[in-house]
């Protein structure tokens, strides 16, 4: 019988002498394991090491498989490797050479004599540095591991496969070279003082999976501090995403900026930060809610990030839970947990409602359950349609920023990216269930880096 | 008249409209210029930029044909770049992945929500961070741009393009991923915390160029605070290639080590870890000179690295300049200055005398000065026999140290390097004007790499 099989595996074993493999492969097959090949390691001292890959339908199947072989006499199992680790076996990223080292001549350009011309010309003229090394067109992507995807603190070491994704990102969509940054401290001075140090080769700094509230703190110094841009991607990348979408689903329902009451359930780093652009695009009545309602300036428990934020949204006080608030309510922005949105919310909402169910990889309510109470839904899935995926927005912008050697990332550069990634979509292919383009759009990228650089020319921000 | 070009140069103009390019050719032909290539870069407001490519002599030539354009009505040079300069043009490194991302699938692997199992194993088991990421192949290269080659402190950035240089020979010479970390510090504790702070994605540190007395401490220090091997390539590269030579020049010269008379010129960062090596190889009577002559227990002016210097050599305790000690010596190693040594110093040497004169770019004495009265004879300059060149050590030995996962580099290791880079010449092609393989010898990497791997294994330091 033929499987229907989501994953490869690779079992390594040892075989002692006399093992047969044919009675290994008899037990997978009677499991339905779907065996794609048999591969010998290394013969050593009469055992025999062998990869076994075999398609499987999923981890219980695995584990069904695997159990089975470790019964059998004269087989230890190495490890299991899926199709996902194989993937990330040895890192996924490289640094290579432009040009080839060959001969001597090519030896004496790349490195002494030759270099040492190339160094006092850096030397004499500092703004060189952006012309003649990698830091024309070289980010860093600096994480303490403290709040990486939705996973927690787990540290910069279990950080690292994340960062080398998005290095991955970074090169592939936008010919960006970007280097992984895994810090050893998650102390707010210490990260500061070191990504001042290492600034030097870089031509931009993105902040990745940095814990709220320390991530305000390390952003604002650094962009203080340095004389490259310093982006918090968690923040403003998907601020930028929130925005295109947002920019769309008003020309969609024929909603003007001014007018709109829009409730966010969450407001860490990226509520924050999307309030702050939705502000810049022309919202007024902005209400932020947390785990205990309405932020409000009649709350006494909040700390300096949330009073700051209740001191420039609610301009009418709103108070009580996020179901109170929200009642005629034009948008919900969710960027918080999964669930904290019934239908019955939904239904107190204005007619013809936005909501965007950012928490990941659970919306605050599924996009099956708001549907026929909505206008327009979007979340931070790639399963259902509207995905708002940062993805669409820090190639673009990094692409844009080092090639006009931008100093800075101000808010006009950003709105431009907003705009820019709202404009790919044509009027006429405009609809509720694509209000921003697919991260696979090779528009977008191209159009992100034309207006981010334009803003920084127009805001004073670009050297070249 | 045919010229004999050394260099090509690319001069970018603005002519102004109505500037005819053909009188520029003239000019530049007239003053024996090699035109190779005209390229319209851009034309507008009727002005248009050109390219022009073009064979010259020299630096004074280039200079000539500059000044005479320079002269001519409507025409503003923009900049002249030569090969060298258009080598580096935008870093000679970069970063890529090494899979594409075409597709959602691709994107789901490399990234969320597939990494997320690979960061949650390394969280899990964190010893995986060697196989599951770059770490398992990547190293730091770590300047402060404080001693650049013979530049001196000129600064992170300006020492950039030596680093890139490094990365390029480690991945062309060993496939070795290594990345530049150019510091905005030259304070050792600053140095050593941010060090500290980053290692999580690397795998190995490499120190560059960080001048003497703070490379010490920061070497030693990083060596007990880190987990993965630290090795500063000025003092250890250098001592270990320098000892490979010295190996295969005893070979030729019938000595035995326990009873030669070594001389050193020059103490600094290099000339201690080359007397460490020796001494290891087994020399007993070495002395070091520095500027004011031999480093005895009598010299009260000696700093702290020089005072343990004195306590570990020159058992007789001689004193007086180099001259004066080099007398009856049979060996001189020179890490100092140009043309510290003369003709009548060696005739002083016993018969038959070795002499390393490795000061760059001008050694203690020129070879072809000291050839008639030395047995063997080297340099660290590729354009005589002999070079003491530390790219024959680096690559191999990052290479062995990441094959087996290493947690330190120890002297047993590198012996291990020296021998092995030694013994890639075989007895019967093995002459005084060939102790050391040329650095384009694929062997050697192979040779090193394999030996420290072994020696790691030997003396308890690797992982795997």
């Amino acid at each position: 019988m033929k499987i229907s099989s989501n994953d490869t595996i690779v079992i390594r074993m040892t075989l002692a002498e006399q093992t047969k493999i044919s009675a290994i492969i008899e037990k997978i097959s009677a499991l339905q394991g779907d065996i794609k090949g048999i591969d010998t390691v290394k013969v050593e001292n009469n055992n025999s090491i062998r990869d076994i890959t075999v398609d499987v339908i999923d981890q219980q199947h695995t584990d069904k498989i695997i159990y089975a072989i470790k019964q059998m006499p004269g087989v230890s199992i190495e490890y299991v490797s899926d199709r996902v680790f194989l993937f990330h076996l040895g890192g996924k990223i490289e640094v290579i050479s432009k040009t080839a080292i060959k001969n001597r001549e090519q030896l004496s350009m790349a490195y002494t004599p030759g270099v040492a011309r190339v160094c006092m010309d850096i030397h004499d003229t500092p703004e060189n540095v952006h012309k003649l090394t990698i830091k024309r067109n070289t980010v860093a992507i600096v994480t303490d591991g403290s709040a990486v995807l939705g996973l927690g603190n787990i540290g910069a070491e279990a950080a690292l496969p994340v960062m080398e994704g998005k290095a991955m990102l970074f090169k592939n969509f936008a010919n960006v070279d970007a280097f992984p940054i895994c810090l050893a401290t998650q102390d707010t001075e210490e990260i500061i003082k070191t990504v001042k140090n290492i600034a030097p080769a870089f031509g931009g700094i993105n902040l990745e999976d940095i814990a709220s509230p320390r991530c305000f703190e390390i952003e604002d110094r650094l962009k203080e501090e340095l004389d490259i841009p310093v982006f918090h991607d968690d923040q403003h990348g998907t601020a930028i995403v929130m925005a295109a979408g947002f920019i769309n689903a008003l020309r969609l329902t024929n909603r003007q900026v001014g007018d709109l009451k829009v409730v966010f359930s969450g407001v860490g780093a990226a509520g924050v930060a999307c309030t702050k652009i939705l502000q810049e695009l022309g919202v007024k009545n902005i209400i932020g809610c947390d785990s205990k309602g309405a932020i409000s300036k009649d709350r006494t428990d909040l700390n300096q990030v949330k009073q700051n934020y209740a001191e420039t949204t609610n301009p009418n006080n709103e108070s009580g839970s996020l179901a109170t608030v929200l009642k005629d309510a034009d948008v919900f922005i969710g960027l918080s947990g999964p669930n904290l949105l019934s239908v019955d919310d939904i239904k107190t909402m204005k007619k013809d409602p936005i909501v965007f169910a950012m928490a990941n990889p659970t919306p605050e309510i599924m996009p099956e359950l708001a549907a026929p109470h909505v206008a327009i839904m979007a979340t931070g899935r790639s399963d259902y349609p509207n995905q708002i995926n940062n993805v669409l927005a820090f190639p673009g912008l990094f692409r844009g920023i080092l090639d006009c050697h931008a100093c800075d990332i101000n808010k006009e550069m950003k709105l431009a990216a907003a705009h820019a990634i709202a404009d790919t979509i044509a009027p006429n292919v405009l609809s509720p269930e694509y209000i921003v383009p697919s991260v696979f759009d090779q528009k977008v990228v191209e159009a992100v880096a034309a207006a981010v650089n334009k803003a920084a020319h127009e805001t004073g921000v670009c050297r070249k």
